[in-house]
C-alpha cells in the first residue's frame, strides 16, 4: 500500500486518475491539487467522484505534498510540470509525469517545439513510459515520462514493423483522430458542444503538432535510424478515444496473415495490446474507459502499403491508465492491478 | 467463489453484466447463452470483452446450464424468462431475473399489460429486488425480480416522501428521459443512429408504458395506499442514463433544506444512493457506468410542489449493476463487491 | 426590398438570422455588429457563411447603423438591448428585439426577474411577437418583442386549451428540454462538449428560470385569469431543439380525437403549426432548422390529464425564424417568405 | 417549370432531394416511389416533410412514372437503378441517377467491383456528373451519373494538382471520414445509435471499398495517366458530412500560398467550391445541409507532401444537392437555383 498525490487534478486526466485509483487495492490518494480550484472539493468539480473521493483541492506546494506521498502523478500542462518535478525528485519521490516535459531526450528539440527547457539535465534520467517497449527501464526509473496519447497509439501500431525493418520509413503517414477530451477542460469557444457536435475537422495540418518530435523519437529508436513522418490530427465528436490510421510501404511482399502473425508474436504476453484477427479492425468504442490498445492490420495489395489501425482511450491507455500501469511497474505491483476494467460498451 | 451463468447475453444488459462480473472477485462466469448467436464467441459480438471474456455462446438448455452454475442471471425479454426460470428454480438454483416477468405481484395485472402469465404461482415467491427498500427479503430469496430502469429511478426518488406521507399521491407526475440503450440491441429503423442523433422525443405518451404497473405497485406499497401516476418516457440522444423529474404537491410546508435532510436520513448508510446538497441536481453524466442513484431535491414555492430529480445509469443501477447488487445480497457477499467502479467522466 | 441590420450578430441567433435572411428575396443585410469581434468578417466567426455573407462586424453605434437599415434585429443579451432600442425607435426604425427586454408588460415584474428596466415606458408599446396569437397587433407594431424559445413552445402548446377554458390552470406543469445552443456561444466550462455530451440534466429547478414570468403572462392572457405554473428546463445533448411536455388536468371528459380536433381547428390556416394525428408525437429532429412548431396530443385516461408535447427548433421558431416571421408581418411581406426551408433530416 | 419524379424516395438521399426540391422555384415533384413503403405518405416516413410534401409513395412502375415527369431522379441501390433507367431513357426522359450503376465507363470494371452490368451500352452515353469538372458535357446529357460522396470530395480536392501535373500520382493516400447517413437507412445492428455513438472506426480497409474504381477513373482522367490510390473510409459519430484528408508528394517545391493560389484560380467562378485561405481548414460542420465543398491546403515542408482537406455534406454536395445541380444544368436553369441554402450551424 502506498500513498500517492495527484498534482493538477482538475483536468480530465486528473479525474481519470482518481477514477482508476479508487479501485486500485494498493493505493491511497492522500492529496490532490489545483491552482484554480484550491479549497473546493474535487467532487464538486467532478460529481462522479462524490462519496468516494471528496478530497479538498490544495495549492501546489511541493514540499507539503511530498510529505504525504511516495509517488506523485503530475497531471499538469507542459512547463508547469518542470517547475515542480525537480523538487519531488530531490525529496526522493517517484514521479509519473503526464506532461510533455520529460518525453524528449533532446533539450534542443524540446526548445524547438515548446520553449527552453528548465532542467535539461533530467532528460537523460527520465524514462519514456511505454511499458510494452521499455518495461525493464521503467521498473528502475525514478521519473517516468508518460507518453502522449497520439504517440502511444502510433508507436504501438508501428513497433513490430519498424523493429523488423519491414517498411520504408520515408513513407509513413499517420492520420489520427481524437475525441474532444484530448483538448482538455479549459473554457474555449472552439471546444463548446455546439462547435464540435455533428462536425469533423482536421487541425494542426502540415507537420506542426507538438506530438511529432515525440513520435519520431520513438519510431527512430525502434527503426534504428531517423524517421520523419507526416502526421495529421483530427477532432471527432466524441468524448474519448484515439484511432490512428497509419500507412507505410512494405519493403517485401507480405500477406495480411503474415502481418497478424508478426504482431501477435511481437505482443505475446502483453496484457493491454490486443491484435485483432485478419479482416477485423478496431473501434474506439470497444476500448472506452479501458487500458487496451487494439490493433487491426490491413494490406493494400494494389499499392503495396500496409495500413495499421490502432485504437486507444486517450484518457486511459493514452494518459491516466498508462500512468497507473507505469506506477505499477515502478512500485513492483502486478502490472494490470487496478486496470482490469473492461471497456464501457455501449 | 461461485459459478454463474448469463442467459441472454447478447443484449446490452448481457454485456454490461459481463463487464461488471469480470472485476468481481467472487464470481466466475461459466456459461453464456444466446439463441441467435449460439456458436459465436461473446467477444465477437462485443469486442470490448476480447481477451478477457471469450466464452462461446450456447443455446438455452436450462438443465445443461444449471449443471455449471449456482446462480443464473436471466437477461431475456419478458415471456422468454418465464419459460425457463421455473426449471432453474426446480433445480435449486438461485435466479436474478432482469425481465419484467416476476416484478408484478398480481398475475392479472401482468396479463393486462403483457400477456397471460405462465407460472403465476411463482409471483408470490419472487422478491422485487430494490435493495434500498427490501434488502432483508432479498437476502432470503431464491428468485429476485430485478427492477426496471424507470421504476428504479422513480421509486428511489419518491420513497422518502411516500413513506412519510408528505405528498398528495394523486398529484404525482413522473417525466422520465432515457438513453437509447434502453431500447435494446435489435435492428430497428427507429433506433438507427441517424434517426436518434440530435433529436429528442416523447414516446408511450398517455399512460401506456409497461413500466407503469410496476412503478405504481412499488409506490403504493410505500405509501400504504393506491397510487396512480402520470408517466411519460422520452428518448435522449445518448447511450446510457435515465433521469426522472418527478412532481408532486406537498401536503405541508417544507423547505428545500427539510427535503434534503429527509432524504439524507432516509438513505443514511446506503452505499449507492447519493443525496445531493440543496441547490444541486444530478446529471446522468456523473453516474455513467456506475451503480449510483443520484437524487436532487427542488421546491417550487410558488406552486407548493416538490420536484425530485433522480439519475441512474439504466444499464447499471437500472439493470445489470443492480442485478449484481442483488446477487451479492443473495449470496452473502459485501453488497458493493464488484460495484465500486466510479462513473466514467467524461 | 428592405435593408436590415443585425445587431449582436456573433451569437447563435445572429448566425441563424443571417442564414435565413440570405435566402429571403426581399431583404438585404447591410450591417452586422459585435462588440467583441468588431473588425472581423462575420464569416471568419461562422465559416458556414463564407462566400455568401462576408460583412465586416462593426461596433454598435446606433445612429450609424440606423442610417443603413429600415429594420433592426437586436440579437443582444437582455439589458444590452434596452440600451439601444430607444435610439432606433426615435430614428423611426422598426425593431424586432430577440432579447427579453420588452417581453413583459410589467416593469416591476421585469425588475423582479432581471433588473430595473431602463425604459419602462416602451413596454406598453412593444408587441409580444407570437404571430399565431397576436398577428394583427404585430402588423402595426414598431417594436416587436420576439418571444423566448421555451415560452414559444409552451404557449403554442397550451393556447387552444386555455382559450376554451378546458383545463384546471392550477395544475399546469411544463417539463421542457432544450438543445445546447440555447445556452449561447460564450466560453463556459459547463457548455464544453465533454461536459454535455452523453449526459442529461435538469437546471433551474424550482421555479427560478427567467422565462417563467413571460410564460405565465401569455398563459394568463389566454386563460383570462392568472396562471401559475411549474416549469423545469433540462439540457439535451444536441445542438438545436426544444421539446416541452406539458401536463394539465382536464375540466371535462375528452377523447384524444377531441383534442386533435380542437387543435386542428384552432390552428387552421397557420402555416407553421403542425398538429399531429392522434397517437403521433413530435421529435425535435423533424423541425431542425425549420420554423415549424409540431404538436402532439396525449390523454392519460387513468388520471384525467392531458399531455401536450410540442417541439420547435429553439434557434428558428424559438428565435431567429420567428423574428423573420415577425419582420414579414411588420413589413407586409408574405408571412412565410424565406421561411419555407424544411427540417434538415437526418 | 418541370415535373420530376423521385424514384426510391424512402432513403436519406430521397428525403434530402425532397427537402431541396421543396424550395426549388422551377420544379414540381409529382411522384415518389418506394417498394417497401408503397401506399404510405412520404411524410409518414419523414415527418419533417409534413404539410409541405405529403405525396403517397407508389410502386416503381416506370411507364406510369414517366407519364408524369420530364426528369427522373433514381435514388435506388445499385443494380435496382439499371433495371429501370433504360426504360426512362427510351421514353425520352432525362435521368439523374444517384446510384453507382452508370459512373464507371468500363463495364468490366463495374463487373469486378459490383456484378455483371445489365446495360453496358449505356455507359458510354452516361455523363459523370461532377459539374466543376465536366459541366459542358452534363449540359447535353440525357443520363447523368451522379458521383459518389467520397469520390466527390476527393476528386474536387485533387483536381487542380492533377491537372497541372504537380504531384507524384503513385503517392496518393486518401483517408476519408463519413457521417453515418452514408450507410443508408436500413435496419442493421451496426448502424444502431448505441453501436455508433461516441465511437470511431475504419472500415473497408485495404483497398476494397467500391468507390475506389470511381475515384481512380476520375483522377486518372484528370492526370492523363493511370492513378492508383490507397483509400480508407472511416465512420464518424455524426449524421452528415464527409471530410477527406488526402496526401501526395509534390514534384516540385511549392509554398502553401502557391497552393492556395493554384486552387483559387482553378475554382474561380465556381459557386459551390470554397478554397480557404492559407492556414485555414474546413469542418463538415460548416457545410452541413449546404451544397458547398470547402477545401483547405496544407504543406508538410519536412516531408514534401501536400495535404488536401476537403469537406462536403455527403447527402447534399455528395448526393442530392449535386443531383439538383446536375438537373439545373441539364434543364438550363441557373446552376445554383434551389441550392443557395447555407449550412445549418450549429
Amino acid at each position: 500500500m502506498i500513498n500517492v498525490a495527484v498534482v493538477g487534478a482538475s483536468g480530465y486526466t486528473g479525474v481519470e486518475l482518481l477514477r482508476i485509483l479508487h479501485c486500485h487495492p494498493e493505493v491511497a490518494v492522500t492529496c490532490v491539487t489545483s491552482e484554480q480550484s484550491a479549497g473546493k472539493r474535487i467532487s464538486d468539480l467532478f460529481p462522479s467522484l462524490r462519496g468516494r473521493c471528496d478530497l479538498v483541492l490544495e495549492n501546489l506546494e511541493p514540499v507539503r505534498i511530498a510529505e504525504r506521498a511516495e509517488l506523485i502523478f503530475t497531471a499538469l500542462p507542459h512547463k508547469a510540470a518542470m517547475e515542480v518535478v525537480p523538487t519531488f525528485l530531490k525529496l526522493k519521490k517517484k514521479v509519473v509525469d503526464l506532461s510533455a516535459d520529460y518525453r524528449l531526450h533532446d533539450a534542443a528539440e524540446y526548445g524547438k517545439w515548446y520553449e527552453p527547457h528548465m532542467n535539461p539535465e533530467l532528460l537523460g534520467q527520465a524514462v519514456y513510459g511505454l511499458p510494452e517497449i521499455r518495461r525493464a527501464k521503467i521498473a528502475k526509473a525514478q521519473l517516468v515520462a508518460n507518453p502522449g496519447c497520439y504517440p502511444t497509439s502510433i508507436t504501438l501500431g508501428l513497433a513490430p514493423l519498424l523493429k523488423k525493418g519491414l517498411i520504408d520509413v520515408s513513407t509513413i503517414i499517420a492520420d489520427a483522430k481524437s475525441g474532444v477530451s484530448g483538448a482538455g477542460r479549459s473554457a474555449k469557444v472552439d471546444n463548446l458542444y455546439c462547435e464540435v457536435n455533428d462536425g469533423f475537422k482536421a487541425y494542426g495540418v502540415g507537420g506542426v503538432h507538438r506530438h511529432i518530435p515525440e513520435i519520431e523519437q520513438e519510431l527512430s529508436e525502434l527503426a534504428g535510424k531517423p524517421v520523419v513522418i507526416s502526421f495529421t490530427p483530427h477532432l471527432v465528436p466524441m468524448d474519448r478515444g484515439i484511432l490512428s490510421t497509419t500507412y507505410a510501404t512494405l519493403l517485401k511482399k507480405m500477406t495480411a496473415a503474415d502481418l497478424v502473425k508478426l504482431y501477435t508474436d511481437f505482443y505475446k504476453g502483453e496484457g493491454f495490446v490486443r491484435v485483432l484477427p485478419e479482416g477485423q479492425f478496431p473501434s474506439t468504442a470497444y476500448v472506452r474507459g479501458s487500458n487496451f490498445c487494439d490493433i487491426g492490420l490491413g494490406l493494400d495489395q494494389r499499392t503495396g502499403r500496409v495500413i495499421v489501425v490502432s485504437a486507444i482511450d486517450n484518457l486511459t491507455k493514452g494518459a491516466s491508465g498508462q500512468a497507473v500501469q507505469n506506477m505499477n511497474i515502478v512500485c513492483g505491483f502486478p502490472e494490470n492491478l487496478g486496470l482490469e476494467g473492461l471497456g464501457l460498451f455501449p
